[in-house]
């Protein structure tokens, strides 16, 4: 990673620390130190405001570097603040959405005269408008996606549960680079890969807060596939993460066996018109509430808001911001003003699930450019069906 | 999940918070959830410690109960606390190790009276002394995680790559029923599914905390497999971690491509023999440091002591517990004076890394009987040349 671009993500955090007068942050969490450092130490970056920061590393042992110091544990850190002859900071930063009560209070207690803020919102909103480098990962990314789910149809076999199918397609995903974690914020979210979604299995609600559910093989992981047959008459959609290079693409993708009730394709072509409409819509500026409700206002039309977003527990919102994370900021959600801002990156993903067909609809990953957007994952949107 | 078996886990809780004083316990994390509910759910199980525990649910909105109620947000639970007649807490115990810095002072203030303690270590000893019925989620999963390494040798191909090879024994764990999701304690610990290790990659130092390092195939996972081809006269280690039930076995084994030169044969020798003699000693009183340093003395007696566990950065374990989590309690490292109990069970991972050849040793799942200890993952332990 070259220096530039951390200095520059660094001084994007700043621009929001110095709004807020915080001294200074110390940061520990893996994805904030990537953003940061452009790598996962296990180790700290403590960023003044207005001096270089210092990287403070346990592992791994062969980091080097002229603002780098090796420690055993972060109490070691005032010590050699002190050291070098540097101010201790007033107000402290600390990433408390995300640093457990008990590591928050260890990192508190370094600074015991420092008022400590939460830093994770600052840092999050930060990280929510991508620089050009984290662009071009997202443009890699994409391509890499998509060319793993062009090949989706040639791992289909007749007989095969969903879980087999997404086995395929994890496969199918690894082979095109995908490194398989998939990232999310938020202590109680949790999935593997994705989810490979077939009939009824859609419709059941989980205790996770992603676009649709799935009550997955087994109580200890209550998401997606669950052993359904794909059986004829039947959508399957694939929503399998991709993580190619620590950038989080989303991409959805339904397929059929054998051919659909019309109503599938009807409903289908209202997710790919609603997608088209908001596409439309977007560019810097434009509310993330009024295109959720531009959504609903277009699925109630069409009369399938019932089965909008789940049936018997519906997710309340059509997008979200991706990066390092999968959940990023902004959510194009009810009651969220934020404007989008050129550099954003989102996914939008209008869904719809049907009772004793299964899920369609559609989701992509997106720029938001100056004027407009530009797609991420450039691929095709129909459905396909796996038998012809 | 049949309720006797939920009641003995939480009993084996309150047995610790009446020895602590504490009133009533609030739980939230996903594994403490399934360990106590017996499913993930997105809500609070509330238990007191002289009253029937209640479930808290927001999400899925199909669980019902005499005592499950539905809420929102946590707010709501005071006041049906306070509908049904049931005291506050005096001293309640959140998971201070596992919550967000800003989520557990959000469950604090709903009881402001209350003294509030963090609970993890408490929780996290309950879940080390294993139920019948936990041990039995494991004997199954000793099992499919040693049928699916058994069909290991059937996907190497000559010219594979480590991450090519991880790919197909990854869709194997996954056709044997693994649910691929890694669960680990602590925030900053992250894989995806396991390691396959080759050559000089198995010397790389990680950030993380795990027996091995590994380059890993970007800066985003710096961990495992980086794209090393698999070559004549290379060891090849796979320990890709069993998640059949909810419970992580753990299972490492090693593979050659050809003949290796003889010392990576003697030191593999060395691991076999610290594992069967620390297996002979081991039964309920034994404690972790001695354990530690019968393998430390037999390692450096064998003269591969500058090679145990890691060379330029070495791990200072050689096991660990495991069940919901891959590093459950104890630990047998320097220092743990904790004696093992009956119904423990732990991973023991002896393990020397040779510069040029790669890693060697192996690694179980066991379980602390009355007497000794049975072995979860039964298979062949030598080293299996996968061009023969």
């Amino acid at each position: 990673m070259v220096l530039p671009e951390l200095k520059m993500r660094r001084d994007k955090i700043r621009v929001f620390m110095a709004q807020q007068h915080i001294d200074a942050a110390l940061i520990t969490c893996n994805v904030n130190l990537l953003y940061t450092c452009g790598q996962i130490i296990s180790g700290y970056l403590y960023m003044p405001l207005h001096a270089p920061a210092r990287i403070f590393v346990k592992r791994p042992n062969n980091i080097t570097g002229e603002l780098v110091h090796s420690i055993r544990k972060p109490e070691q850190i005032p010590d050699i603040l002190i050291e070098d002859g540097l101010p201790f900071p007033q107000t402290l930063m600390l990433e408390g959405d995300e640093l457990s009560y008990t590591e928050y209070n260890r990192l508190a207690f370094l600074f015991p005269e420092a008022t400590v803020v939460n830093g994770t919102p600052l840092i999050r909103k930060a990280r929510s408008v991508k620089t050009e480098i984290e662009i071009e990962n997202f443009h890699r990314a994409g391509i890499a996606h998509a060319k793993a789910y062009g090949k989706i149809p040639s791992v289909y076999r007749e007989g095969m549960t969903d879980s087999e199918f997404s086995i395929e397609i994890e496969r199918l995903m690894r082979l095109e680079g995908c490194l398989g974690i998939f990232r999310i914020f938020g202590r109680n979210m949790e999935i593997f890969m994705g989810s490979v979604l077939t009939g009824d299995n859609a419709t059941v609600p989980s205790p996770y807060d992603f676009a649709l559910g799935g009550a997955g093989l087994d109580p200890s992981l209550p998401i997606g596939a669950n052993g359904t047959l794909l059986e004829e008459g039947r959508s399957v959609m694939v929503d399998i993460g991709g993580n190619f290079n620590g950038y989080m693409s989303d991409m959805s993708r339904v397929y059929s066996i054998g051919r659909l009730d019309d109503k599938a394709y009807a409903a289908h072509q209202v997710c790919l018109d609603i997608q088209e409409k908001l596409i439309a819509m977007i560019k810097p500026g434009v509310n993330c509430e009024t295109l959720y409700n531009t959504a609903i206002e277009m699925v109630t039309t069409a009369g399938f808001s019932d089965y909008f977003m789940g049936i018997s527990q519906q997710a309340k919102f059509i997008g979200h911001g991706i990066g390092l994370e999968i959940n990023e900021m902004p959510v194009i959600a009810p009651y969220v003003m934020q404007e989008l801002e050129q550099g954003m990156v989102f996914a939008l993903e209008p869904k719809i699930v049907l009772p004793g067909i299964g899920p369609v609809g559609v989701e992509n990953s997106w720029i938001v450019t100056s004027m407009g957007v530009e797609k991420l994952t450039n691929f095709g949107e129909e459905i396909v069906d796996l038998k012809s």
